[in-house]
């Protein structure tokens, strides 16, 4: 089934992939609309390319380093490489001529409609939706004006040309949407890769754009660098690509120490548009950090209330130093479990899978309790299904003595003990080991627990509930009448 | 209705509108007070206009253009046209010649009482409301004090009466509640239009009064500009105002970077007071950011958080790798399904409408169902009233052999393998096509599930809970009837 | 009953605090522990104060305004006034007057304990709790150390008295707790009132201590604003104390132009010092900020939301118009009651109450319905109390015909159409008005209902469970009686 | 039991260490795995030491203030004293040595794997986790290189060896995860603490690194330090680090002043980095900020909202002053009871504890109730298991007449007027005390409440629902009987 390569991109390659390479059909992630318009899945015409095909998929992460590559690179030549030889430049051509062919492909590859996610694999559609959104942008950005210009042996329009260069930025839109996806890394550090390269490209492109400002204007001495060094035309390209780094960031975090400050109406407006940029920038920045941290601290913060908040109520009732103790243990063991979410997984799901992993943990243990020895696969199917796991921290209660039967437990791990009030005083009146039933008797012949069952170590339990217990048992008679004998043989 | 207009106001002159404006009444959009105290919708006096008339509400969205228009230039007037001749000042008379119209209609436009939510239409009230509040403000800022000291020749008072043009941004209250409620925009960008008028206006004002402030300054040379631009009053317009917002903008964004600051006394307190605003709008700036980027990245955290789970349950609990991968394809595809918020919003509708809406999807699909052939409409409309939609990923299970049965299910789109465990091993048995129903047998004998139904492909399921079920055969005898000889006609 | 005071401070002077002040015992207010370990209420010992005594209320007031004006004055006084003569210092010797008996009084007040919230009224606990906390801070803040060093005539410790008198600020920790718990303010407005006030008051003692330090200096042209005006000291008080405050804001909201800035050793540390508690300050704005702008603006972000996906829904579906108008009808009227907060509010309430605002909104219009004539008084109470209000928009069904029938409405205001489908299409049989049942033949007679009911006005209507109702109807036979022949006599 | 010492790791010296140490096993903090998988816990090897082991813990407690020594000394002494003699470095030697045998006891220290969330005690494993991942780092931290190089006399590598030392700091990785878990501090408090550490700490390693750059730099005049004070390699180090530290916390805050700044290519590439990172920290600061304030200002920020819209709701539907006022006085008490989180304590109790502390605080009030003279201590006990506490504020009715009774009630304290309607006009008839039961002869003789019972003071009281009592009478027929004779001795 293709619903994974969309959901988990990175398991095409990987050793999982071909497990799901099957009977696969590429449009089942995309769900019909409900009930009676539900309609054929369409099928793919001729020459067309899915949009979830992986070769398909390669061929974008190719382009992202394309991209990545000619968006470093676009505004340093732009600013810096003014100069230079053609040399370097073969480089781009090469690049577009990737680009170039992307533009192609585009024309053949279905897209999912927005509004209806069906996918649209009309080819008239396709062209038309691409010719009116992004096609004209992406030829812009992809004709080697420079070279053109070249070859014309035009150097008057030079100027002109690279700045459509700039529009092969355009191309950077391909890299969000990708990396979103991918759920082998983690949600904050995606998030962080994604701001950090949003923050260094901007204070990249500002100070390239910056410096190239400086760079054309007339008056070398009336420029924010020319001001401090007088003849940077001369020094080399590091000390001034720091410099413009350096000023870039300054402006960009709002340090502005102002020894490098704008000097002209020129520098002034892109330093006006910049700081408005910035402003924007950086409230990104916190509000992202805000939410991972909020998120990130929920659960200690959660707990940390929860547990003042007992402590409290034991100080505020004069609860007994033991039935306190008892609280934070449990509290305690609770925030522990909780972190694994084993609930919440398993509430997730749809009944059959519930049963299909309840059936995989608990059928074995569920089989050796004494009480349902004999009876049927069936029974303790239907049994399992409904049972709850529980963890107990060591000395709680399980079951008091007296309280009315509410549920049916069956230690699965840790150990338990028996105990009763006689002559006024606790006494423990036996131990029950793993794989033993409590409150058995209390449940089946509904009357009050007659022990309390207090665990002596970490204790894992299974919990059904009385009445779903009964239902199962009327359901199944000849098993409610195996369990009833097996009750007697033991307890008489 | 006229509880549109309210709602989408934008709607009243689209091709919708026409639609809404036969039998409304325009007090339909405000609630009665519960119960007992519910009065008669009042009717409107003569010559008195609803507040939701669409004529009224083209008039208010005009003298918004205006607003923006005033607000924009008055403080450039203020600041940097002062020895212009009397041109330009004819527009703002025009200007001001339509919020005098403004000030005379509001005493005939009943409004919405704030605690009662009913709508005031006694013309006594409406003029006693308007005079105590924005009454004098809308007149100081309409009359023309700058045309009228012209025609007494009057000129020292030129500044006191520039000041009160001042008050014509006044009027810029009008401008933020018509935005909000406007829905055919997305949140965030209205959110984000918003605050990127208020932070322009702001570094706008701010450029406009600086200047004004060194402008009027004895000593030019101990002034901001002055110290920098030693003649800046023989300079260009455009190369003043520039410096002025650029000043603005490096204060507001806190870089400072301290080539042009305050220089004298006056200077400083406008400073401070600037500053201290910029704190706000800063704070206010990042707490909506924050606001939007917690919003929309939410699912895209939560989705995370599931999945990382259910592959730790998994990984903890050593379940098998098939198990695995059904979790896992259950999760994205319920990550997938909630995105659409179809069962959200299907829950928030009265039962009635719910009615409506499964009426028409799944009456078709369920009337086609063997067992529900020639029972009456009735039953049927009963039946998909309760009935709910699920998607299943493929090789998922639906039903599991030996369970209890709870649910029947119908199949909708996709395709479903029939298995039974025979020889200790899963055989499949058939195929279930579109339209057909899963675990009827098990329902309506109540057996345990003789078969597990597992899908091949994505698969559309309409799913009603047994009681539910039973509980309309029981009201309507005669459909179950034909339903029980449906059924033994075909499973005999 | 004294619980209001606590809840609602300022209804004590005002007209409502009569209606509260009859029967009250001071300790009301003090929750006892739970269960057994109940206790009675103390008795106030003589001569003791209670903390929510109105008239030490007013003191406490008071002593606020005091507070504020020597927090404001302390700083100025100390950096800017050192030469002036005795004159102004007779004013703060009589505040130092108030304070000092504030802490006799101190130890006359009973105080709640925090951990039990008992109120504690043993003197001597008093005593110790209060000379063991704040005891020592509030003597040194009110004691007159400079009047005390005039006495003696030692100019040489002035510097040293006067840093005590700094302890003054002390005092502050008073006004944070009153304010917030006023509920006559808006929350958010108490909260920005706050967070202006503590960001003036760091702005001002800043400014102020800076000012101190340079003054101090041995050599003024070596600070950070003798730098800048060589002969400051000799300059008035005006200009120095906004130079101060210029360098203190331009710090605190790290623009930073560096015009002023640390010239000296002792000017640095104290930069640094401020820097860092502008670092927290800037960042608890903002999270302040954050909070208000989450909070004001979730209702519209969730309404937007529900709008789209409503849409979407309707689009993707492709529902009819009319459904589709009536789902995004609903909504908009839902997200309007919603925010009246209606049933949130009876929700909140307990059962008694709720009844009592349900017999006073309902009981009049529910005992004129045609089937409820006749009928006991409280047979009607016990109907009102389970029914609940709902608001139909315009064209909405409220009943669908042949659904099975659940619920039953009482039509408060608006007009309903009575609809069935004769000769397969949908013909209006009738009217309902204000006070009429709708539904009631199909509750009552356990059938399919056999009409639509669609609004043609926005309706309120009130609503009962079927099962509610009956169950009513078994409790009281003879009503039931009744109502049975009211039935019979209408519809038959 | 041992579970305590990882969630309290505090407890362990202190008094209450002592009780838990008794028969508890190391590896009970360590959930098995859910059922059939449930292994036994595995026994610690020879030699090896549980993470847990309270000597192991201590420590690491040593570690962390060796830690915090070198990370505040290692920048200073790396930047400021290259010129002192050896004698301070023999401190460092024996921190070293300390490291040294920390990192030999790291091979015998037991380690909890990630995944399973079992202890991993198999020498092996642990060795290979530790040199696969920290021991590298751990051994370049801790060989003092700078000792060795002395030792050969060479000094030409002195720069070199100094960078390895800084490599020490890698050990503050120890600091963070121990803060985290100790819950005697409040969340907010560590929180604060652990931000302010890392803000001082970056402030001061980056004033140092920023100062070791211009100390090397060949060109004194050309650095940041040296372009204001010419001679800076004379001056003090007390004034050389307060303007290290000033740059430094100018530069992290944004401030900027500009008085300081970069002067040559070194220093702004560290400039670069700095700021790049204070970008990251004070997003991160904010971010924490707004969590602690959105956390802290919730539950006061919700009760506002309630108040407000109950008055709303009051207004709006015209209710008597009575219920009003009512109605503000049980939203005020709700607010308050809700601060203590009784209910919700309880709630997250398993049923048994519950029972017991139910047991402890109602036992003997339910007992001494008349309706339950006589009756076996089991049945009181299944009484109080299903029992509520709730307050009442003063003058609010607990019971209305003629409502269908759904509870008993047991009044706690306070007192309660028992009202009822005669001639009209609402008369008291009686007035109950502590321990009596209000509403029992509707319960039990199911019929409409006789009297309104109604609060004069604030009360507890104890409710349990109709259904719950009928059903524990039903379990307990003699008790039952019981009652009922109890119930005619009294009311008959």
């Amino acid at each position: 089934m293709k619903l994974w390569p969309h959901c988990f991109p990175c398991y095409d390659d990987g050793d999982r992939g071909n497990r799901f390479c099957a009977a696969s059909d590429f449009s089942n992630d995309l769900l019909p609309s409900l009930g009676a318009t539900a309609q054929q899945p369409p099928k793919l015409r001729k020459y067309l390319v899915s949009p979830y095909d992986p070769r398909y998929k390669v061929w974008e992460k190719f382009l992202i380093l394309l991209v990545v590559y000619s968006a470093w690179i676009c505004p340093l030549e732009f600013a810096f490489l003014r100069y230079l030889p053609r040399a370097p430049f073969v480089v781009d051509d090469v690049v577009n001529g990737f680009f170039a062919v992307d533009i192609m492909l585009t024309f053949f590859v279905a897209f999912v409609d927005k509004k209806s996610h069906h996918l649209v694999n009309d080819r008239k559609k396709i062209a038309v939706r691409y010719l009116s959104s992004w096609f004209v942008f992406d030829v812009c950005s992809t004709v080697p004006f420079h070279s053109i210009s070249l070859l014309f042996n035009k150097h008057e329009h030079d100027f002109g040309f690279k700045f459509l260069n700039v529009l092969r930025l355009w191309r950077l839109r391909r890299v969000s949407s990708l990396l979103e996806k991918d759920i082998r890394f983690n949600y904050a550090v995606i998030r962080c890769t994604k701001l950090i390269s949003v923050t260094l490209f901007a204070i990249h492109c500002a100070g390239c754009i910056n410096y190239l400002i400086a760079d054309r204007y007339p008056d070398p001495k009336r420029t924010w660098i020319g001001a401090v060094m007088p003849n940077f035309r001369e020094d080399g390209l590091w000390i001034r690509y720091v410099t413009a780094m350096y000023w870039s960031i300054t402006t960009l975090t709002t340090t502005g120490y102002g020894d490098l400050h704008a000097e002209n109406a020129r520098e002034m407006l892109f330093g006006i548009c910049y700081m408005l940029f910035n402003l924007w920038l950086t409230a990104y920045l916190i509000g992202n950090m805000t939410n991972l941290v909020v998120h990130s601290t929920s659960r200690t913060r959660d707990f940390r209330d929860v547990i003042q908040a007992a402590s409290e109520f034991a100080a505020r009732n004069q609860l007994p130093r033991q039935i306190e103790d008892q609280m934070l243990n449990h509290i305690c063991l609770r925030y522990k479990t909780e972190g694994l979410k084993q609930q919440e997984t398993l509430d997730m799901l749809p009944k059959a899978m519930r049963s299909s992993i309840s059936h995989y943990l608990f059928f074995r243990v569920v089989q050796g309790a004494y009480l349902f020895k004999g009876v049927s696969a069936r029974f303790i199917q239907q049994l399992v299904t409904e049972m709850q796991a529980e963890y107990f921290a060591p000395k709680e209660d399980i079951i008091l003595q007296n309280d009315s039967p509410s549920d049916l437990y069956l230690l699965v791990s840790g150990a338990v003990d028996i105990l009763a009030f006689l002559d006024e005083a606790e006494q423990v009146c036996g131990r029950a080991a793993e794989g033993e039933l409590l409150g058995e008797i209390g449940i089946m012949c509904n009357k009050p627990q007659p022990f309390t069952f207090r665990t002596t170590k970490l204790s894992q339990i299974l919990r059904i509930s009385r009445s779903r217990l009964l239902g199962i048992i009327q359901e199944n008679r000849e098993d409610g009448e195996i369990i009833r004998s097996n009750l007697q043989l033991v307890n008489v």
